[in-house]
This record gives structure tokens, C-alpha cells and sequence, in this order.
């Protein structure tokens, strides 16, 4: 799988992908990463691409035709081209899958300070935001749709792994513990280090309910759950109901 | 106000905070961010942090002991501990406004791979997740965290430019347009180069209602709306419903 970043910080997104899991995964051409500096797609002068708004009002605006060159230098018949903006369609765990399972080639524009063109929207697929909030630059929004992909694509991480994330059927993740058994008078849970496969994975499964339940109940009304989950969700309802 | 960062990975964050509005708010005293490398904070042999979960299953789980070390190394009276966390509550606009005006000290440890030792709940005050997707890593997830926040402190980007944000009163920005005048036979609308303030401002009321209406009609419940917003509200759905 390739990915085209387009760019005013090519240092942000080199220095991410040098690092960690994304940098395995291009040792191990499991992906491509093409990062493009926008500024090399300008015709004015002083590299300039950004520039104030029509109409007044703070802040500085990315040109059309810088982003619609740097589309241009690196799309192919199938690119899927995504501008990175608070504006676009909420990311999650689901359209991470469908990307990593769909896509050959997809080209990221990372968005800008104030805001862009409006008729950069003409030569897009899509906007994606990665959440309701406001950042510097789209930078670390492609990150956060790269990596999420990524660690999903067949020998990046280990096999199926990912098959136990939080999200996987809309549950959170149950509770993990690791050595040392005891920490400052707190003792890993009995059950699992008995042994019991059984008694093991039935601890796990009533943790991904409760903390669902706790920490995300909005979640839990687009989960498949089957009868003895919802016998032990209707359990947790009585036991809040009470106090 | 100032940021300390527990990591695995401190050339990520690092490289982050070494460009672009980070890098001039800590030039500037906005800010101040200390990066904790997680293993100096181990006792354990090779550095270790992270190891297999009792109970089997795949993947490194972050241990308790290096992290309540490097918790410790930098906590204060004043200090909010947050760890990132797709468990945790979602991060948006709103959260870093608050955060922008009530922290002086916020401690952000950046979650792992398959996940943490439970245990280290008990040294934290809050879990925040910054969007349903599995990362590789919560450096970016901090990243975030620590960008939204700073770009609303004093003398970060242009004094009140945040107030027209995406989010803010729960609306999407207004279209914005910059030069040229025309781009392949694209023209920047008129109201906005006559000079015509009232007009101006109409235009771009209604183009945030029309962005939000169109993109993230569940954000419009939560925005408070003046009478005319309303009636242009019922007129997209009017117009809607006619198709």
C-alpha cells in the first residue's frame, strides 16, 4: 500500500515515519510513504502558498493551485485523495479496516492553520477529520490515518493480534496485567495466572463488557452481544441501579 | 503552562515540538515541555518496560513500576496526570479549552502497543482517548493533546483568530476563499471581494450552518442559534426534503 503525504512540514512526517512500527513496516515494504513538500509546487515567488482571505479575517489560507499541482505530481487512476480538516467524515476503527482492505494508493493533504481554499474540495474524494477538536496543521491528523491503517496490513503487527483491540466489535479492550505479580500491595487477579483457559476468557470477555459499560455505554447499543453478555450487562444495570 | 511527556519514544515527540507554532510557543514562554524517556525509569535489566500479559495472549504490556517511577519523577501538587488511551474519554474542542485555562501542569503518558498494566490506573487521574481507533502508540494521541491546547494559550497563533475554529458554538468554519480571483474557471464569490461588512458576515454565517447542516448535523443540537440561523436552518431542510 502507498501513501502520498502532501506537506508544508515534510520534516514532521519523515521524522515520524523513521520511527517505531511505521518504520518496520516500510523496511518490510509492507507499505510506501511519498512525502511531498507543497512548497515545491508553488509557481510564486519565495515559495510562497498561503495567502489572507477574501472578504477579511484572520489567519492565513492555503492556495488551490500549490495543492492541486502536488495532487497532480502523484495521482494515479487509483488514488483515493483525502484532505485531512476538521470539517470531514469522523475517523474510527471501522474506516481504518475498510482503507486497509481497499485502498492501493492514497494521497493525504495535511490542512492548514486557518483553513483552506474552498475549491481544493473540487479535486478531493474526501474529508476526514480525526475528531471534534481544532489542531496547528493537518500533519498529525494523516499520521493518526496512517498509522491506524497500517498496523492492520497482514505482518506489521503480530498475526490477529489486532483481532483483540478496543473497538473490535464496538467493546473496549478488558483489562491486561503483566509482571510483577504483586506492585505496592496490589496482586494480579487469580484467575489469571490459574491456568484455566476457560475461566480465563470468560474474565476477559465480562472485562471488555464492564469497561464498555463504565466507560463508553454509547458503544455498547451498536455491539453483537450474545445471551450471556446481555445476561451480564442486565447484572451491571442492577448493580448501578442499586447504589 | 507546562507539558512533561512519558514516552518509549522521545525523538517522536521531540521532532514534533522542533517545528512549526510548538516550536515559537516555547520560544516564546507559551509553553514549556519536558520529554521523559520511559527507560531511564526501569530498574529492570536491558531497560526493560514492557512484557507479556499473565493470562496469555499476543502483544508487550506496558509495566506499572517505570511508569509510577516516571510519574513520580515529575508530579507536583498542581499536576493533572492524564494517561492516552483508547479506553479513555473522548478528547475534543471543548476539553482543550478547559484544559487551556485551568492546568498549569499536565503530565501526559503516552499508552503502548497491546496495552497497560492495569494497576496503572490507580496513579492517574483521567484516561483520554483522542478518537474510536487503535494507534500504534500514544505519542501521537499526546501530540494532539498537547497542540489543541496550546494553540488556544495567549500569543500563540493571532490574538481571537481561534473564535471562528470549526467546534466553536458547536458549528463547522464558513467556506474561505484566497487568490487567485479565479482558477480554472472558478470564481471566488462576489459578496466577498465588494467591500460590504453586514453582507460578508451573513454570507459566512450561513456557510457555517450550511457546512454543518450538510457535514455534522449532530453537532447543530448542541449549538445555540439565533432566530435568523433557525430559519436558514429550515430552509436547508426544506430544500432537502423537496429532492
Amino acid at each position: 500500500m502507498k501513501f502520498s503525504i502532501i506537506t508544508l512540514f515534510p520534516n514532521l512526517i519523515n521524522s515520524y515515519i523513521s520511527e517505531s512500527i511505521i518504520k518496520r513496516a516500510i523496511e518490510k515494504n509492507s507499505i510506501e510513504v511519498e512525502v511531498i513538500d507543497l512548497r515545491n509546487h508553488t509557481t510564486l515567488k519565495h515559495n510562497q502558498v498561503d495567502d489572507y482571505q477574501f472578504g477579511g479575517g484572520k489567519g492565513m489560507v492555503l492556495m488551490v493551485e500549490p495543492v492541486v499541482n502536488a495532487i497532480e505530481s502523484c495521482k494515479t487512476q487509483n488514488s483515493l485523495v483525502v484532505l485531512t480538516s476538521p470539517q470531514g467524515k469522523t475517523w474510527n476503527q471501522n474506516s481504518a479496516r475498510i482503507y486497509a482492505s481497499n485502498y492501493d494508493h492514497i494521497i493525504l493533504i495535511c490542512g492548514h492553520y486557518e483553513g483552506f481554499d474552498e475549491r481544493i474540495l473540487d479535486y478531493i474524494d474526501l474529508e476526514i477529520s480525526i475528531g471534534d477538536y481544532v489542531l496547528t496543521g493537518g500533519e498529525i491528523a494523516s499520521i493518526v490515518i496512517l498509522d491506524s491503517i497500517t498496523r492492520l496490513l497482514d505482518g506489521v503487527i503480530a498475526k490477529d493480534s489486532h483481532l483483540n483491540d478496543s473497538f473490535e466489535n464496538n467493546l473496549l479492550d478488558h483489562p491486561v496485567f503483566t509482571k510483577p505479580i504483586e506492585f505496592r500491595g496490589k496482586i494480579v487477579p487469580e484467575v489469571l495466572t490459574s491456568g484455566h483457559h476457560a475461566n480465563i476468557e470468560k474474565y476477559r470477555q465480562e472485562g471488555r463488557l464492564r469497561n464498555t459499560f463504565n466507560k463508553r455505554p454509547d458503544l455498547l447499543e451498536k455491539s453483537e452481544l450474545s445471551k450471556s453478555d446481555l445476561e451480564f450487562i442486565n447484572k451491571l444495570k442492577k448493580v448501578k441501579g442499586d447504589n
